[in-house]
């Protein structure tokens, strides 16, 4: 049995669990959960007993032979003949997840009888497990590692945009299929910009540079920040450099199965807080990383405080501070919550 | 006025036209087309006579001064922010598109006496015009351009990701943020498969290559397809890719204003048939391109009769023959709607 037909079999336990007979999924990012196949156009419909694939005729064959494990069909209108099966099974309960769909998708699941059930596929996503752990591990590896051959080229004169397309090549040169996100790289002042969209900014003497970056491997994405300084470093640089610097170690040392996520996040943020920049740190500190580069769960002031932080979980542990028109410093890291502390796993090697 | 004013006021005309009093828009695709600015997490709420922005307080400076011509907040809970100033204003018939929705978002705005109407984007978005056309010509430019530098390298033994890491290379190299999906290189019997995963699978002599290509520039994609035979091509290469030819010429000669999508489906459709090939073509002749590397008006056999070509629609022309098991020619190429026919964007010069 493969990971993806244990996870089917996982999937059908929690129907069982929740009196639930069938869940329909369409969105790629659930269908590959369950099959190892991304493609947009795959219905699956997973019963208590069984599941069931349908699709259009063009994507098929290649499906057939890659997903033996699925009873697939190729019809012109999947969704009819989804229900179709659905009806004939005499299925009673049927359901679809609203926080998978789009809008009219989603609306179309609930005119034919199926009702919203929320969080069954992303329960299954939230502890990493097996196999996956291992491509995870090789995604932030690899963006380690194309950050390591990456710094010591850069230079003045550089723009933001040629510093991420040279990470970029880097990491896709190390098997990665892209980047998991708009790469980051904000000089000097657009560093205090969180989302900063990367620029033609040439790269002068002596002031920061920022870079926020991850690839997708085999599915998976990784996570990481790396701040540091382009000449001489002022003293207001590494005042706030040693803070954000703290504030992440101390976060990284936290992490363990039965801490909240609410307090995860109020680890790194006291340390800020009480250096004296509680103001300048404007976002969470962290967030899972998995299929997706935000997934469950956030580490944040708005978690839910009984949501404790589990064995399997991976996230990003990213305190900063911004300072508007100077700069910021952000560090961060993916990490692989452990049986008794977390592991950080963007390292190079 | 600059473009995104422009598009404000025929979103503001819309509404006057439609009898609608406010348009609420959260989608970046969407905030991005009337505000120039892409990031997740901005909400706009369009009236007949103003534009209101919400977002987090992380956002808001950089938006604000990026986009003046928005009225603009920051707000810890933007949705509620946003659905006050509408009751404060008055405003009557509040809509949002359900195309352009997740399902739990539209949920909430049909919750918050927000009702379902579309098409009010999408009916701007059709039509290319001013600077939007270069920037989608410079676009198609860089991905041909990239494919000219990309031939003369291929060799036996490549890849096809090692192909495709080069040619993303080449289009960043170029100024093209990245491609505008996951490009697709099929070696042989690879090619086949319309939607084929590009693989670490080798180039052998004497056999097909199949490079579906395209690249995201200032926010607009570009799609192309080449096909060519590495190596002697054999007589059923020669003869299936003469078919294909043909029927992608036909469709570039016969695509102008007045001639419907499905006709012109049918063009292309029909020369392929007509060879005893019809069986093999297994996809529709083309779709939009814009902001979506898929987007309205689809060229296809279920396209609506009355659905009309008209000037600065943008879509691509990409009949196609696949034989399972042994090889497959598309040609594509992304063409404008002009006033009397149609112009090949995707051209190196």
């Amino acid at each position: 049995m493969n990971i993806h037909q244990k996870r089917i079999e996982d999937i059908q336990a929690l129907l069982e669990e929740k009196k639930l007979d069938a869940l329909v999924l369409a969105r790629p990012l659930e269908t590959y959960f369950l099959t190892g196949y991304f493609m947009e156009g795959v219905l699956l419909l997973v019963t208590k007993e069984d599941v069931f694939g349908y699709m259009p005729k063009m994507l098929f064959d290649d499906f057939h032979s890659k997903v033996p494990f699925v009873k697939s069909y190729a019809a012109d209108n999947a969704r009819a003949a989804l229900i179709e099966k659905r009806d004939l099974l005499g299925v009673k309960k049927s359901v679809f997840e609203p926080e998978t769909e789009n809008y009219l998708r989603g609306k179309y699941w609930k005119e034919h009888g199926f009702e919203e059930f929320s969080g069954i596929t992303s329960s299954l996503r939230l502890r990493k497990e097996g196999a996956e752990i291992e491509i995870l591990k090789e995604s932030c590896r690899i963006a380690a590692k194309a950050f390591e051959q990456l710094l010591p080229g850069i230079k003045t004169g550089d723009t933001e945009r040629e510093v991420a397309n040279r990470l970029d090549n880097l990491m896709r040169a190390m098997g990665a299929k892209g980047p998991s996100f708009d790469l980051i790289v904000a000089f000097g002042e657009n560093g205090a910009l969180p989302h900063h969209v990367t620029s033609d900014r040439k790269l002068r003497d002596n002031e920061s540079v920022l870079i926020d970056f991850g690839c997708v491997y085999r599915g998976y994405c990784s996570d990481i920040t790396r701040t540091f300084f382009h000449g001489t470093p002022d003293a207001e640089f590494k005042k706030v450099y040693d803070i954000v610097r703290k504030s992440h170690d101390e976060g990284i040392k936290a992490l363990k199965p039965g801490l909240s996520a609410k307090a995860a996040d109020k680890v790194c943020r006291d340390v800020i807080a009480d250096a004296g920049y509680g103001q300048y740190f404007i976002h969470s500190t962290g967030h899972g990383v998995g299929l997706e580069i935000h997934e469950a769960p956030a580490l944040s002031l708005y978690s839910d405080e009984k949501f404790l932080l589990d064995k399997g979980m991976s996230v990003t542990v990213e305190p900063g501070i911004y300072l508007l028109g100077k700069f910021g410093v952000r560090i961060e890291d993916t990490v692989l919550v452990t049986d008794s502390g977390c592991e950080v796993l963007t390292v190079a090697d």
